[in-house]
């Protein structure tokens, strides 16, 4: 019979290590290395013939070490007859190249999507992606899991919500994530309105909605340099909100992430684990929310057949 | 008219520099930079509609970087509507994984070269691979240049050669290599034959051929953590040559690769700038000769459609 396996790569095993949790099984035997050279060395030691395989691997930083250790594990999963590879990413990198903003610029979200196909994976589970298009640079299924549900409960676990709290979007394409979180919080949204009114003039941060004397949530879906959302938080506060939080799915935090953060009036910045944090990284104010219960349920659902959109559609707990 | 256009990415500049000379073109315009969290960002900065373009590149150390590079700046030009892509990668890195020696592992080889064509090239041009069979794993053209000429011209140009001079391979599988540069200096060959005479005992160092009293020219095709190549030598000199040198196209040079050169009896290791040494690598014993020019006359023959192995089946001078 095709046994459910599933394997960790070196960009977040602790987060692997809470998907088998949750599916019930032990994480596969594989040595992920590197030559002399720096070349990626990859052995599997156990036999994966036959077997349902399920590779666990965010393309966070070192994004392109990462990358190439998927393309290199779903090699060597085909040439030794895995029945099927699924390509677990809780983060994926390179989404924000997804489409020609300038003349002569690539799309490296969708030559991701590529390799990730031409090398033989079956199917794809991931994450909030920076753009849900992404999904249409797959020839193969991919399952699209939100993390708003889980972000949205250690808010309610505090007693945040309703009308006293305000859903803030940090842009305009931001909204329908706000509006998702809205839902789950039972609050209203506000946007934040940035306006240059006239050439050469600076900005204008206006704020449509109503925020004074409320706690404010921002949300994003990648937090990366943390500029867009300090900024916000800002602006929020001369608005006369109470108080300011901020959510996002994935703490890309590169660059002056981590002093914006802490020079911040943000309270919390709440984010997941879909890119493992490193120490000097888990500051104070960083509250991690585990995704591996939300990712397990989801490979169990693929491995039975059954849609995973009930997980994040209604309160996942 | 369609131009031909030679761009340079990151891994070699100065060779990149050469082979545009050698064409008499002015290198193209491109930014090759990193966002904040380390994502590659390439910025191709003049027009290449309807051109037949080049790209240098050679997957040397960081060999993932290097690669993605490539991948990202075949994308980019694709959809930029370039008339013709032409990879010129005098370093193909990861030759090294170009089989299943044992069971589950991968076949990195093919799948770079797999990434490389469905990224969208037409054309590769490298520059003695590992192993020739690499070729095969491509279904575009692949134009595959020989340094053996250029390495036994430095040699020649010192009165090394003749019958005083014996060509060395340090293993079996580098004796094809070995005769091609004996053939160039007009010299005998030798083969170092290790055995293990019975388990559990040490190596024993053999050396078929006459060495005595000779200058020892060792050949092979890269030169990584040089402990072939440095043990080699040794055995030369133990069976009686009169001095040692060494060769080898691609300088990788990695872990104690230096530190074994510098002790080492080898009187020079000569290499090629295949691969760009950073200045601590860049010691006195070490020799490079540019494959700049080889690699220019190459883009001028294919562009004109004429075979490039004339260039390195006779002397190139
Ligand atoms: N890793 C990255 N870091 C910062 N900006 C990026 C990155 N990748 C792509 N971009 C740029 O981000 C913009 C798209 O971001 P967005 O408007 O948020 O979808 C494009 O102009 C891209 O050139
Ligand atoms: N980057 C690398 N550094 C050292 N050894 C490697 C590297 N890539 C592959 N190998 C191993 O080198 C062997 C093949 O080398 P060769 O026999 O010289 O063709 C295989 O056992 C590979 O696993």
């Amino acid at each position: 019979d095709p046994k459910l396996k599933i394997f960790a790569l070196s960009s977040n095993k602790p987060l692997a290590e809470k998907i088998a949790k949750d599916v019930g099984v032990e994480l596969g035997k594989v040595s992920v290395n590197k030559f002399s050279d720096g070349e990626i060395r990859i052995n599997i030691e156990e036999s994966i013939r036959g077997d349902h395989v399920y590779v666990v691997q965010s393309t966070s930083a070192p994004t392109n070490d990462h990358l190439m250790e998927v393309l290199i594990m779903i090699d060597a999963l085909k040439r030794a007859s895995a029945k099927t590879i699924n390509i677990v990413m809780p983060y994926y990198g390179y989404a924000r190249q997804d489409r020609k903003a300038r003349s002569r610029e690539p799309i490296t979200a969708k030559l991701v999507a590529n390799m990730i196909t031409q090398a033989g994976a079956d199917r794809m589970l991931t994450l909030d992606l920076h753009a849900s298009q992404i999904q249409g640079f797959f020839d193969i299924p991919v399952d699209h899991l939100l993390g708003a549900s889980l972000l949205a409960n250690w808010f309610i676990d505090r007693n945040l919500g309703g009308e006293n709290t305000v859903v803030v979007s940090p842009d305009h394409g931001g909204v329908t994530r706000a509006r998702k979180l809205a839902e789950f919080l039972k609050s209203p949204i506000a946007i934040i309105d940035k306006r240059r009114p006239k050439a050469n003039v600076a900005e204008v941060m206006n704020i449509v909605g109503n925020v004074e004397g409320k706690t404010a949530v921002l949300i994003d879906d990648l937090i990366d340099t943390a500029g867009t959302i300090t900024l916000a938080a800002d602006a929020l506060i001369e608005k006369g909100a109470k108080e300011v939080y901020a959510c996002g799915t994935h703490p890309v935090f590169s660059g002056p992430a981590m002093e914006r953060l802490a020079d911040s009036p943000i309270r919390n910045m709440v984010v997941t684990d879909s890119i493992m944090l490193p120490e000097d990284k888990k500051i104070d104010k960083v509250v991690q929310v585990s995704v591996g219960e939300l990712m397990g349920h989801a490979i169990k659902r693929i491995h039975e057949n059954r849609s995973v959109s009930p997980l994040f559609e209604k309160q996942f707990k």
